[in-house]
């Protein structure tokens, strides 16, 4: 997988673009102002491999909460003001380490001068983020995808013509093929990073395959050099499933692949509540590390073989393997007990 | 997106190949001796949206409580004998319109003959299935994507020399990008039916972004006739799965999709509460719609502009959209009884 050059910038210690690793972000649900609900949540989020969080900051009160949680923060928080100048410096005021403005709601760029200096002295990248659902007016004749691309273009370069170079760009639709042309088009015209995401990807289930297709499908094409998924469920989902494509594509070497067959008629043990408890114990795992669970001899020893640690499931005993090979035919009373002894000795290797 | 060529067969009344759209199938849990087990998950399937189901044949009882099921299922059956000529000839006595055999357990083809020819003259398709985890131990010194072609081509080229045109080819593994690079070089090579899916992909969360990247990159590229969704958790999951992959690609317009925002502090309703009971509501909708619940007037009303339904929610009050325009505001108290109203209304016109 080659990836398309881009520029870098940096969001606080964060590198997006150029050849720094694809980086995965979320934005707190919690209201701003909820101090200490913004923090919990910020804790979460980085135990599970979030490296940058937005918040949004739709007035003063906000901003000013934003500046006290930056200060108690373990990540680079991002301010999203979408249109306003005046919250824009507030929040700068306030520590935020990267910006998010929505074109579709900016009047024009006659102010921008005094904003794009600021951050370019500062250090500060702004994210042009646009989006499907909130086109400026004047492009509501034009097809989507060009309406997308020249909203977004238009905005970066108002602010690169003013001195600002550090510009990511995310273009968002909910339709995920309306959202992988764009980006490619954008891709193809600019040097710019990309934030790539579906936005109002849905709930848990359907959010997860249309992020999975639409970030996928670009990912493997090289485009995207940071990625949020967009779900309507509790935030953590975000950071867990953006890690699964990220390690699916074998470009996040972290944390536990779980493996585990679909059962069939010759299921001999309860594969679906072995992996999934399997996969809660391991969620904070960063160490990468194939477990298959497979619920039959069959298959169980022949996808064991790739795997870490592998158990395949038999009637009363289950085969343990470890390494890939097989290591124990254990009762299954202790499968799970001698599971978590190998998993606790590979975490310790 | 221009599919690839491949030569049509048929299961029963399903056509698979060629210009047939893309089906969906899965595969029973409930044990195949177990016949009104296996009833009533064929009937729930069906409702779903699924157009073929798999049963295991382990053996004789089950060959024989597969013939009784046959008799009252509503759906084409395949049966899975693996590597039992037996077996096979048994499933088709008992009315199986299609077979699936695992070369990777099948020791030789001598014995091939009588089957291909008795298929032939009855219209049974095989599906040769090939499974990383069980690949014949001939081809383990070789790399994974050409000892799954290898092995997938040699057992079909056994049945169409001796006679058996009707063959579709499924290879899988359970790491998508293997299996994607398999199925790329196996749908160069012939002309095939291509059965596509991720194996062991695990639990719901983890498989279904594996399988959505996995299948979905191959559907983009115009590869793939069948889909199986391989999940270890309820088997309902995979055929709508299985939908929600297809729907995102604009291969099957059917069903319900539902657009909902991550909630941000913007939110002002319960996004993910009231599009969770939409999509339960709608799962068995077969008519295609789109419906948007957001969380808030700022995009709710611009991406409701693309919806049958929209939902823009507001604090005490939310907007209702229907046919893309606004049509009513309503108090949040008789929200979802407002919806369904025009839910009924949509479904009827």
């Amino acid at each position: 997988m080659k990836r398309r050059y881009s520029r870098q910038v940096h969001v606080g210690d964060v590198a997006i673009g150029g050849d720094a690793p694809v980086s995965i972000q979320s934005m707190l649900n919690a209201k701003t102002v909820d101090v200490e609900g913004c923090l919990r949540q910020i804790d979460e989020l980085k135990a599970l491999g979030c490296d940058l969080i937005r918040l949004a900051v739709p007035d003063e009160d906000s901003a000013v909460a934003f500046g006290q949680i930056v200060r108690r923060s373990g990540l680079p928080l991002i301010a999203d003001v979408h249109y306003s100048y005046k919250l824009a410096h507030l929040a700068i005021d306030n520590g935020a380490k990267k910006l998010r403005m929505n074109p579709g709601n900016m009047t024009d760029f006659s102010n921008i001068k005094p904003l794009a200096q600021r951050m370019a002295d500062l250090g500060i990248p702004v994210r042009v983020g646009v989006n499907g659902g909130s086109l400026a007016e004047k492009f509501s004749g034009m097809n989507e995808v060009d309406a997308l691309t020249e909203s977004a273009l238009e905005c970066a370069n108002a602010f690169e013509a003013n001195g600002l170079k550090d510009i990511v760009i995310a273009i968002k639709h909910s339709d995920p093929m309306i959202n992988l042309e764009a980006n490619r088009k954008l891709a193809s015209m600019c040097d710019y990073p990309l934030h790539i995401g579906v936005t109002e990807a849905g709930t848990l289930r359907t959010g997860l395959v249309k992020s999975a297709i639409g970030i996928g499908a670009l990912l493997m094409e090289g485009i995207g050099d940071t990625v949020r998924v967009s779900l309507s469920t509790d935030i953590k989902e975000e950071v867990l499933a953006a890690r699964r494509i990220l390690s699916t594509l074998g470009l996040r070497e972290e944390g536990v692949n779980v493996v585990a067959c679909p059962t069939c008629a010759r299921t001999q043990i309860d594969v679906e509540a072995l992996a999934s408890k399997i996969e809660m114990i391991c969620a904070d795992v960063r160490k990468p590390l194939k477990i298959s669970v497979l619920g039959c001899p069959l298959n169980g020893i022949g996808e064991g073989k790739g795997s870490d640690i592998g158990i395949a499931g038999g009637k009363d005993k289950s085969v343990l393997l470890f390494d890939g090979k097989v290591y124990a035919t254990v009762s299954n009373d202790v499968l799970l007990d001698e599971f978590l002894k190998l998993l606790k000795r590979k975490i310790d290797e």
